[in-house]
């Protein structure tokens, strides 16, 4: 019968206790977020919504086409333009997801007869660019740079060094000062998935290329997301307008998506605004991590020092990590949960995110719930 | 230099005249827009835009997080109940865009050792999809069911067949009982893209899937997006829903993904509701198609007779289709154009949309521009 697989792997699913279900959130959720992505707070901010809000009903719900048939309006290329000016680029192009962009951004620069030397911790969406793209790629080990050069001595010709700048996971930061340094000696070009920097990292937040002086470089491609510390939804890619140029022309997430809704281009340039108006967000964001680890530390519990907004709290074995953020959850904190086999490293921890907007009491009462939760 | 092969790239595509370039649109564009895929019209309509409004100020920018830690909300639970319902299906996964339903579909439906039979006219999406599953891909001649009985009878084991319901370029249809009865015949699944169907096709638009007699079938999987009927922005996967429960454990472009923003799912939930009031849209567009087709043919220019909303002109040559495109476009009418090498048959063609709110007037004005710009 067709389909018929699927039930025994959902089997095998139930029976090592690793099957995922979906539990939709009212809009009034009694729960203390640290398990979201929205590092400053803004996704509920009056001017995002209302960004949001206004861009519909001035563009319409969606974008209607192609970026390149009916789906650019004068919005995109607004905040196009907002996004590199705020990160020190020359140019930006805006996807509909983080994933289209960093699909776009690894196949079309990393084309047939290229390598592309791919950090072993990088996002599941540069893995899969990795894996459409026509170049060969080569796996290297997590923030090693002496691996990375190893890979880039093995052939000539054109190459571009994969990696995240902050890991997801553990949100810890890669080494970009030597990555770049590796890429010139090699004539490499360095992309980057800023995702979880932009927002907290770099001056007022401009990300972690710009805190390491890569900003506007032209061996340098940055891609983030809209939907973490901009409140939206979205990716972007950041860069020389050559290498914009030839996304427009060559990247099939881009060709043939429709282009992102107005509401959610609302909704990041107004976030945008708000993060240039008040960059004390970006590191206050920061503190709140700081705190976090410090209170989680005196408390005896093994936590990650944080590079970013991402604090790391080991956990001894998959299903007590499972066990630990179900009871933090019936004691009304959110949080995320990592183990095997979603993490490589097979490592399960409980994934904390550190909101700007978090109060001391609420950092707190984090701190309380997770040490009373223990496992 | 890293990236210097760009330069030569855009070289050559400047000497071929294939340089692709935005053209930001302004909101109250006074061209007639017969290119965009707001094929019924609800991309601007209030409601779908006070939808969009009303969900982010309710449920905020964004959606925070992946669907699978706070992403869900109770809107995106709605959204699937009301596609699934509309649509005839058992249960529905909605994605930040249809290219990201695509990829999901495919690549967890032919997993490693399967079959994945797909169509040589298929969207860019599938063919990734194809690419980036661990099953074998055999592309075979459009809409040929005959050959998709070869492919299958080539080998035993799980297999999965891969079509759009309406093709994107030509607006032809699929033989889709055809392709349903081959399937049964060997026990593999259906899986196919109602992206230019849903909305226009099948009773009240519930899409081909629906019209042929398919919706809810145990061994068909359809994928459709939110961004054109719809007037939104989003892709969804509907199925049985031990199908649906196995993305949700297994889909990459779902787990490692932001969910779907607020807005989007409001605009596309209002757009719902509106064509659950007013069926008589879908069957306006199939008749806005075939008034432009039958007033195009009288004119003598030659057109394919629409199955849907699409309605694709050929053209002389790429160039002329090129200038003929640009010509339109100067008398105040936008129309898509396609041509090699983004057309896989080396036709080129304008590629109209019939949108459910044109006008008479408007529909005599597109159909006098195209003749009076004719190469």
């Amino acid at each position: 019968m067709a389909f018929g697989w699927i039930d025994e792997q959902a089997e095998a699913r139930r029976r090592a206790g690793l099957v995922r279900t979906l539990r939709p959130r009212p809009a009034d959720s009694p729960l203390l977020d640290l398990a979201s992505n929205d590092y400053l707070g803004l996704s509920r901010h009056p001017e995002v919504t209302e960004g949001a809000a206004e861009a519909a009903r001035r563009w319409g719900g969606g974008s209607t086409g192609s970026r390149l048939v009916t789906g650019s309006t004068e919005l995109h290329a607004a905040l196009e333009r907002a996004l590199a000016a705020f990160c020190g680029f020359e140019a930006a192009l805006v996807f509909s997801s983080g994933y289209a962009a960093n699909l776009a951004a690894v196949t079309t620069l990393g084309p047939h007869g290229s390598l592309i030397v791919s950090d072993a911790g990088n996002h599941a969406s540069l893995i899969d660019g990795c894996r459409l793209a026509r170049g060969e790629t080569q796996v290297v080990g997590h923030a090693d740079p002496e691996a990375v050069r190893k890979a880039l001595g093995t052939r000539e010709g054109a190459a571009i060094v994969v990696s995240d700048t902050v890991f997801s996971v553990d949100g810890d930061r890669a080494p970009l000062a030597d990555l770049a340094a590796a890429c010139r000696e090699y004539g490499a070009g360095l992309v980057v998935d800023d995702a979880h920097g932009l927002g907290v990292l770099g001056d007022g937040g401009r990300g972690a290329p710009y805190a390491a002086g890569l900003a506007g470089a032209d061996d340098v491609v940055v891609t983030a997301t809209l939907s973490k510390s901009l409140g939206s939804q979205g990716g972007v890619v950041l860069g020389p307008a050559r290498v914009i140029d030839h996304l427009v022309n060559a990247a099939r997430t881009f060709i043939f998506d429709t282009g992102l809704a107005p509401a959610a281009a609302g909704a990041a340039l107004a976030a945008l605004r708000l993060l240039e108006r008040e960059p004390e967000r970006a590191a206050r964001a920061r503190e709140v991590a700081a705190e976090l680890h410090a209170r989680l530390t005196a408390a005896g519990l093994e936590a990650v020092r944080p590079d970013a907004a991402v604090v790391s709290v080991r956990a001894p074995s998959p299903e007590r990590a499972v066990r630990w953020a179900a009871d933090c959850r019936s004691a009304g904190l959110a949080v995320g949960c990592f183990r095997p086999p979603s993490v490589p490293d097979g490592i399960s921890r409980l994934r904390l995110t550190a909101r700007a907007d978090l109060s001391g009491a609420e950092i707190e009462r984090a701190v309380r719930v997770i040490g009373e939760t223990r496992p």
